[in-house]
């Protein structure tokens, strides 16, 4: 790393009981993005990536808020699932440990969720990521940072109620070693080791001692030991609940501090990126496989789709948009698993909520949209297509199934796509056409469809 | 067959533009219910079935409609999705014939929807539903019966448009031979046998004959054959233009008219939960396989629940809810294949939305309320759960998913459920209550949610 740089914010801090991200918060992680902006000012927008987490999964008013911190940043915030979190802390923790056959769990405290995985070398094999952090259990159980065995009790009593769900398949039979990524971890690690409450790393006795020294001291203000610098003091006494509820649930003796998490892993998926290792495309292929997708289908339609998009945008066509549409078409068939009827809704549904490693949750919104718009009545997407390049994809999407309908190769024509503002032109064979009745009178329809969104669609024979 | 009554009300003649059943339509219904109704009084409610296709699948006002039906037959009506009506109507087919090797295709021509399967002996392989039907068809492209060269052109169009997407699964390639099961093909074979357009069955030839004698009409009230009965006159223009698109996409020569179809079908269904041959089983343990259910759970969570619900519901429990209980518990976790976070939201859309041969739209509708009801705020099920029934069945799969949570065999102490009017009673013995704080935790949460509800779930501790 050349340089890093580090504002905490503490969204999770600012979430009101009805999940709401109020002002103040809102303000400081504003301020924060300014500072950032300033030092990614100039980079082109494929070299950054900004990721938002919990605070920003939950929050109610999110989808007011991210437009201004992004205007803020100047590049686009992808708020990522729980599920690609953990995959995303793995790899930043796997990349900085040596080739090993242990299988490992690794553990890390957000302030509003806390993941869980566990993996062997640069494999996750299984993730999790539990309602539950730092920041939220600070403020939840110790107002003002006062401690009682009452309070510490329900915050460890609420943590543990969150992991029994996961408690039996990440207890400490399935690994070798226990790793802690974040903040949490490592006071815990420096306050243990440095007043020879452990010997190294963090023990589950040396976590029965500073429970006492917690209680002792009553107010996290108050606790005098080494090791625990002021920023983390708001955030330790739900940071500590976590851990020491996880060490019972979990049966954990001994966790070490592990470098690098989910910024790393953040920038180790960035670099798979360019470098023919996306996982994004991995995943892509996992679906297909997993939904028993007619790949032959799946393919003509996206190619086909591509040759569109291409017509339609011309040189301005842009290599995202063009990435996105190919794995839209090669998944939109995917809810058919579910139910021919409707399955279109089935794949938007599908792609909507799935856990998809490597995508942020806006690129799966985006993905779902896109399969939503692949037939029929245009009214339902409810002015959802927000900008001309998302009219684009849809329009060559919606072409290419209607294309290949009949779901076998050849007989197409030369078509000939052209779009300019509001207009899309389609010249095709006249000939062809004039032979082919079911395509042209799903065609017409189309015309309809457009209008009746305010844009044209005209198909030319020649 | 002992006796057989029936009453045509093409209640997709009154289906509007909207989609709406008009009031005509409705009153025929009712009309011709209440006939049934004579019939059916004193027979036990487990040996009707009275079954819903097309028009109240996609009436937006069936939800109103179907109450009235139902006071007025005295049973209950089930509305089932259209693969359901398919693979009914081929085992109606089906138990008509002998045994063959020949693979079948069966196609029945209704009223707003038309359904072809390919199947092997009793064994359907493929089953489709379309948007297109005799009644439907005929109101649609032939008011008042007249029969023109374009409007027979654009009926035929727009069959063969519905056809196309499946055309190529249905082709004359996968079957040997055709069977037709509905009026419409009765008829047609009638007609084109005793007017001499074809040897045997329906023909290609006989089709093009009848077809000419059609537009030669120019009006189907004045078509001069034999065989066509009075009461097929009105729909004659509709089915024939579904039969003759149906010949040209799927490469049809020859099809044979078919005993049996619809009626049949649900007769042999219901004859076959009597008799260990329950068609709902047999999806519900597909449906654990293909979703990978952690089958030891499921098993867990639904022994708990019927223990629950018996202990609830006394000495009048009813077997159809137990049954219900059953299928939810077994599926409870579906939804876990979509994403873990919020995967009972993901389970109830699959229960809605899927193909789930045996079961009725209502029956998969109350599943998958169920399994939304499964875990946490009971204030997103918006007062959908109707009956004190509903809510015996939602807190007793509650109660076994809370008491297993950690997914594990054994620890459970004796539970003691008790019911009355709106009160729910839990004895737990005291001595494991005081050392279970999760459980403790979650039951206290229990009975807040049952609070805000109306009701009153108390747990004693013994």
């Amino acid at each position: 790393m050349l340089d890093g740089l580090r504002e905490p914010v503490r969204l999770a801090a600012g979430l009101t009981p009805d999940r709401h991200l109020d002002s103040d918060a809102q303000q400081r992680a504003l301020d924060a993005l300014s500072k950032f902006a300033e030092r990614l000012r100039g980079l082109p927008r494929e070299a950054v990536r900004a990721v938002g987490t919990n605070s920003l999964r939950v929050a109610k008013n999110a989808a007011d808020f991210i437009p201004q911190a992004e205007h803020v940043l100047g590049f686009p915030i992808e708020v990522i699932a729980g599920i690609e979190e953990a995959r995303l802390i793995y790899l930043g923790v796997a990349h900085g440990l040596p080739q090993s056959p242990d299988n490992r769990l690794v553990m890390d405290i957000g302030g509003g969720s806390t993941e869980f995985i566990i993996g062997n070398n640069l494999e996750p094999q299984k993730l999790e990521s539990l309602y539950m952090g730092c920041v939220s259990y600070s403020s939840r159980y110790f107002p003002n940072g006062k401690i009682t065995k009452q309070n510490l009790k329900q915050a460890e009593l609420a943590a543990r109620n969150e992991l029994q769900t996961i408690a039996k398949e990440f207890s400490c039979k399935h690994w070798n070693v226990a790793l802690g990524s974040s903040g949490s971890a490592r006071v815990l690690c420096d306050i243990l080791e440095l007043n020879g409450y452990s010997k190294s790393g963090i023990t589950r006795d040396g976590l029965e001692r500073l429970r006492e020294e917690l209680l002792d001291a009553g107010d996290v203000q108050r606790l005098d030991v080494q090791g625990l610098k002021p920023d983390r003091i708001p955030v330790l006494p739900g940071g500590f609940a976590i851990m020491y509820a996880t060490f019972c649930e979990l049966g954990i003796d001994q966790m070490q501090p592990a470098l690098g998490a989910l910024r790393e892993g953040v920038l180790y998926d960035l670099w798979g990126r360019f470098h023919h290792h996306d996982m994004r495309e991995v995943t892509v292929q996992r679906f297909m496989h997993r939904y028993h997708v007619d790949m032959v289908q799946a393919g003509r339609v996206a190619k086909l789709a591509h040759t569109f998009a291409l017509q339609f945008l011309g040189e301005d066509a842009d290599e995202t948009a063009l990435q996105v549409l190919d794995w839209a078409a090669r998944l939109h068939e995917i809810g058919i698993s579910v139910a021919h009827s409707g399955f279109h809704k089935h794949t938007a549904y599908i792609l909507k909520n799935a856990d998809m490693p490597g995508f942020s949750k806006k690129e799966q919104a985006r993905l779902s949209l896109l399969a939503l718009a692949q037939r029929g009545s245009l009214d339902k997407l409810e002015g959802q297509l927000k900008d001309i390049e998302d009219y684009v994809l849809a329009m060559s999407l919606r072409l290419a199934v209607l294309f290949y309908r009949n779901r076998s190769d050849g007989g197409l024509p030369a078509l000939r796509g052209r779009f300019s503002g509001t207009k899309f032109h389609l010249a095709i064979d006249a000939d062809w056409l004039a032979q082919s009745p079911l395509t042209e009178t799903a065609l017409q329809e189309e015309e309809k469809q457009w209008k009746s969104q305010g844009m044209s669609m005209q198909v030319v024979a020649k």
